[in-house]
């Protein structure tokens, strides 16, 4: 087959140093150098999400959180919530955190959040859509450490985090980063938000996600957002611009600084992702209906109060529940159980008419097939649940312990492999291919038919990593590894990197705040 | 955490040599002094499968096969066919093997094959249901090559064959037997059919597959499955017994062997899943629907054919659709293309009132990421397509040029993770866990409650294969990798093998068979 002439004109899928695409805008830039992808884009579902539970079955759990929001409730660790709440017509027990719902209470603030929203970045290439079966790929967020083939596993860093950056501007399967790709530890906590925001919005840009840790960081983040944009206040109400996850402290808790990244983001009209950190036989029960009915109640908690401070504010349902291992209590990613929550998490979400956050978690320790299939089945979980946010979308390892930059390529190369699932089937008469069937005809082939011809080239996706060459050829080139493989692709794209474009006056604005704010002593580290 | 009483308590996944269970008749046997395994079960589809096309858009795919078959015409390679043919309707083009259908004649023949049937085995623990949304496991088939990490990569032999048939028999993932898992090429092509089927037959007690090459082969397979059944014809041609792949030689052509096998399967009642081979871009147009227009094509070739044979013979709709690498030629397995292929060939099935026939394929040369992620991604196809017999299930690597002993197991692990993924989510009183979260109350644990003490052993599905230690633990184990801890297992278990109860008046009347058949000549082998 190989002598056909499609093959033989394909090209190679690396072509490194052949071609130099201008920037385009949209920061796929000096990668065409290094690798092919496809552009810049959110895929839309083509289909129905999957529905795992029946229409009363759904029912059951909404009944059975609106009960346990009204029964036992769920304490609120800030004194300004709990107020909010009071007034609102939440009952707040006297000299204590505990603060019940009415059932009407939630059921009226229900249709309050917009079902979309557009999220802004300094690039207006890469606006996002949050909802309308929209999906947006993150990069992993939050390892406290970071790993490559070459430096093996080491705490997180400022080099290492500012590597992913360059990474995931480059690779057009990032969409926004969810936050930091790995936790830059060697600057100090009172000012790294201001260290690290600014490396992200002048090194990037796409749109950009912050840590709720306290009032002062989440409004320098909404501020420094603003002027890497160049838009006024007045703008940014109207157009949200950062976002934050905001994890309960399972169960039926949520904690000061994420209280307070509610109540700034709401009152800023900046999206709030409310995220339960519900893994079912620790911190939620060991059934999955059980797990996901106080998932739904903390989720319907926060969307409250959100709702409460700022009728309106953006909103979105994150799903995390998942499984530990019962025998170690470690968390595990991918599993069966992991996968139906996901599917029943966009049951939920859906219910309420929100956008549905879900991720791309495994708990592998090395990028071996564990990685890749814990990995899928997350996606699996995910895309037919319906998920608008993919947190961790690339990059996560070891349950949230590692960022990995060979992970991070080989889920570029996963997420486009998603995206390209998630696109249309054409059946135009072209695409029904009647006039090719003729052509060749019983017995013949199809290599070298005119319809062939014309579409070999975009057909089939491309793959940056699996390895399609027969096994003697593959021999022969050393038996390369996936891990190899991705390695080589993320230390060309890293020095491939170039700037996206930034207007002088706001770069020199940002500096002048984060300086400022330096100057001030940042944040308070002491909660 | 892991101080809690419930982790403590919860006993090693592995338990050599600390129990062994009585054989259960199911085959589980000395396995359970390997492994702890769920018990051997179809899993059933507890939603709808995925609509990847819409109404419309399916029925152009509907009707442009139809005009592919009265238009274009498939060969048939084979005067008997070409006759039966001829007398149920069809236009044979004279001096040709081309035969064409007026779409009336397809029409009316559709609905005359059940939507589901069992499939016996000697076991009748063993049986299964093919329809009725019900997914049987195959293991892989026809492999020229196996693997194991000891004796890397070698030529099929009956030593590999039969230890697959044995690490198959104690595997309960393994529902069926598609074919042989490897070809055993040291047995003469005349008498291999006679020399593996007895092989299977006694060594195993699930269901089987025989493979389509010419007539006596065929024959002889149906007459050792009602052998090894210890039943009557009579009884055989109520009970379907063994099962065929019949694969096109696409484009729109059927050889003699395979035509020989639909024939006498047909007339003994025996199901036939045919499967065009079209890969996209090579045997099948380079566009998705133009390769199911296609494949949809030579499946109501064959389904015509089988049903004017035979009117309500078992029937099973084949997807196989894939692409290649345009590069190389090379078949690609595990794609966005293939993905999309598996799901609207389930809703094509499922038009037709049809069992669904898909894959878990994959294209990786070694048990790496690759392999992980591919096939998982064949499985997502699959599963959400709504397949129902699942060829291929565990074993095959390097898209069906290797089934290897690893994968085999690290496929019993993805297969049972798959079951658990279709488990129905519970939401009973107990499975909402009302107690559980008022007992726990806001801030606490669960580990410890009473609905997690009553829970915590079979809550949660436990791998084979993941390694969920965390990294320094991992680490100080030496790094083991996937394919290591599948080598084990696969190893303990091909020794702890103990062979399934047989009548031994059956297995002396089968023995006599075979060598009879031997001694006859076995079967030709000039085709």
């Amino acid at each position: 087959m190989s002598e056909q002439a499609p093959a033989a004109a394909g090209g190679g899928r690396r072509r490194r140093g052949r071609r130099r695409a201008a920037t385009d805008g949209a920061g796929t830039g000096g990668a065409a150098a290094v690798i092919e992808q496809p552009p810049f884009r959110q895929p839309k579902l083509p289909f129905s999400p999957t529905e795992l539970l029946s229409a009363d079955e759904l029912e059951s759990i909404h009944h059975a959180s609106l009960q346990v929001l009204s029964e036992i409730g769920v304490d609120f660790l800030h004194e300004e919530a709990k107020e909010l709440l009071r007034r609102g017509g939440a009952e707040v027990e006297a000299g204590s955190d505990r603060v019940r719902f009415d059932p009407a209470l939630v059921e009226e603030t229900i249709g309050r959040a917009p079902a979309a929203f557009d999220l802004h970045s300094r690039n207006p290439a890469h606006k996002l859509r949050f909802g309308d079966g929209r999906v947006t790929f993150c990069a992993a967020a939050s390892a406290p450490n970071a790993f490559d083939l070459q430096g093996g596993r080491r705490p997180g860093n400022r080099a290492d985090y500012r590597n992913f950056l360059k990474l995931g501007q480059m690779l057009n399967a990032v969409h926004m980063f969810g936050g930091y790709p790995v936790e830059p530890i060697d600057i100090h906590p009172g000012v790294r938000h201001l260290e690290a925001l600014s490396d992200m919005l002048v090194m990037t840009d796409k749109a950009i996600h912050a840590y709720s840790l306290g009032r002062e960081r989440v409004v320098d983040a909404i501020e420094m957002t603003r002027i890497a944009r160049g838009v006024d206040r007045e703008t940014l109400l109207r157009e949200p611009s950062v976002l934050s996850i905001i994890n309960s402290s399972s169960p039926l808790r949520l904690d000061t600084p994420m209280l307070e990244g509610v109540i700034q983001l709401a009152r800023h009209r900046q999206p709030v992702v409310l995220t339960p950190f519900t893994l079912a036989g620790a911190m939620a029960p060991v059934t999955i209906a059980g797990a996901l009915v106080q998932q739904n109640a903390e989720v319907l908690a926060g969307y409250v109060l959100c709702q409460t401070v700022e009728p309106g504010a953006p909103f979105v349902y994150g799903g995390f529940t998942s499984n530990v291992d019962m025998k170690s209590g470690a968390p595990a990613f991918g599993t069966p159980e992991a996968m139906r929550a996901a599917i029943i998490g966009g049951q939920l979400a859906r219910r309420y008419r929100l956008p549905y956050r879900s991720s791309n978690v495994n708990a592998a320790n090395s990028l071996d097939a564990q990685a890749g299939y814990e990995a899928v089945f997350s996606l699996w979980g995910a895309i037919m649940g319906g998920v608008n946010m993919l947190k961790h979308g690339l990059g996560w390892m070891e349950g949230g312990l590692q960022t990995s930059f060979e992970k991070f390529v080989m889920d570029a190369d996963l997420l486009q492999m998603v995206a390209g699932f998630l696109t249309p089937v054409g059946t135009s008469p072209e695409d029904l291919a009647m006039d090719a069937m003729r052509e060749v005809g019983p017995g013949g082939h199809f290599f070298g038919c005119a319809h062939t011809r014309a579409r070999y080239k975009t057909a089939f996706y491309q793959p940056l990593i699996s390895d399609w060459r027969n096994y003697e050829s593959w021999e022969e080139a050393g038996r390369p590894q996936a891990p190899e493989k991705a390695n080589q692709i993320y230390r060309d794209l890293v020095a491939a990197y170039e700037p996206p474009p930034m207007d002088p006056a706001a770069r020199e604005e940002l500096e002048a705040f984060v300086a400022r704010r330096i100057e001030e002593g940042g944040a308070p580290t002491d909660f």
